[in-house]
């Protein structure tokens, strides 16, 4: 049994009522409102503003530049990102954009959100999805290429191996 | 160096040679059978069942309600969920729903699995699916269209800069 | 707050000026070169080979079996491979295949590398995609149909209810 151990900077301001699992970190300036739930292994990076009553699952990563209003779902494994073409070296302050969740969105698990985005309030978002273009109010978003995934039959086992027919 | 940091309640029953890495949190009430290994940063939800033998991968995230049985391997990054519609607030027993992942299952890394939904025996799922309906018994499910990347050509770099052409 | 709870082993190389975040772990043997950035939450296999100057994000999970060169940037979530048919009992070693990350690649995201593929110098890999193929020098490869979101109206909420019509 291990007791909590996340990581807070003393500079994030975390409002009355919310609860952080282990294993997550919550970054220099980062803002979280009231009554929110913050899973295991999230990272909530500097500066990153969430309102009240919202769920943020286990693994999410939050990155510099996103806002995110109140009654936000944020799925397990769902990445923000803020650098439109990313690179490991040099200045990339020209290819940074924020991103906008607006109240009352929930986002599926395992999404991904490319950055200069704003998902409006009330959005669904299914999981899974790799949200490319701003998202309209009330309005659900889900990836039909995944609805179709193609089978392919393979031959019971034998002994504990199995073999696949061509 | 830092020693095993996992988090597991006292009321999960873990199986003789299971193996739990770090990072990782098994709720209360889970039941790991024998011979596992359990990766790192891996969530185990309360009351989830697993079976023998199996191989749960890094950062796999398994909610309450997932069933899973013998010998079933488990990817990396793989996610199951329990609600068919989340919202931040409110609510959600009526859209609690199940999942079943039988024996000799094999789900590949970056998976979502959608609830609601039985694996059947032996089915094998490629990497980066979402599973959105139920799937056979010895089958194997993979999705076409990622097999199909789109691909634009860049100039070379200069000064350490690549330039994309339109 | 936590003082920084990564696992290294005794046996990794790690080179000047390389900084590794919270709750990741470097397998033994593994080799990092300098001045690299390694997020939160990875996992750095055994054996695995990292030049200079590369960006590990969060939550990257870099298998046995990788060698990545220098200025490499793995997007958050990113997950390599070593296993063409994962299964979670028996021998794999003839299912075991090597990965190359070249030069200046930049992988975005959630993306999935499957085993056995080379990535050539300069590639910018989308996020969210599925790598099944060797991906050629200085070209962007991304998934066309994560593009096309499929979208369906819903109605406003009343009562902090949404109601979606069929």
């Amino acid at each position: 049994m291990f007791k909590q151990p996340s990581i807070i900077h003393e500079s994030a301001i975390i409002g009355a009522g919310t609860k952080i699992w282990a294993f997550s970190h919550v970054c220099e300036n980062a803002v979280i409102g009231e009554n929110c739930v913050i899973g295991e292994g999230v990272h909530i990076g500097p500066g990153v503003v969430i309102g009240d009553n919202c769920k943020i699952q286990n693994h999410a990563l939050l990155y510099t530049g996103v806002t995110i209003g109140n009654r936000v779902f944020i799925g397990p494994n769902v990445v923000t990102t803020n650098d439109i073409d990313p690179q490991a070296c040099g200045d990339w302050s020209e290819r940074f954009r924020k991103t906008i969740i607006a109240d009352d969105v929930a986002i599926g698990a395992n999404s991904t959100i490319l950055c200069g985005i704003t998902i409006e309030r009330g959005c669904r978002i299914g999981c899974g999805s790799l949200i490319t273009k701003d998202c309209k109010a009330w309005h659900r978003y889900y990836n039909p290429n995944t609805q179709a995934l193609q089978m392919a039959e393979m031959t019971t086992p034998t002994n504990g191996t199995i073999r696949i027919e061509p």
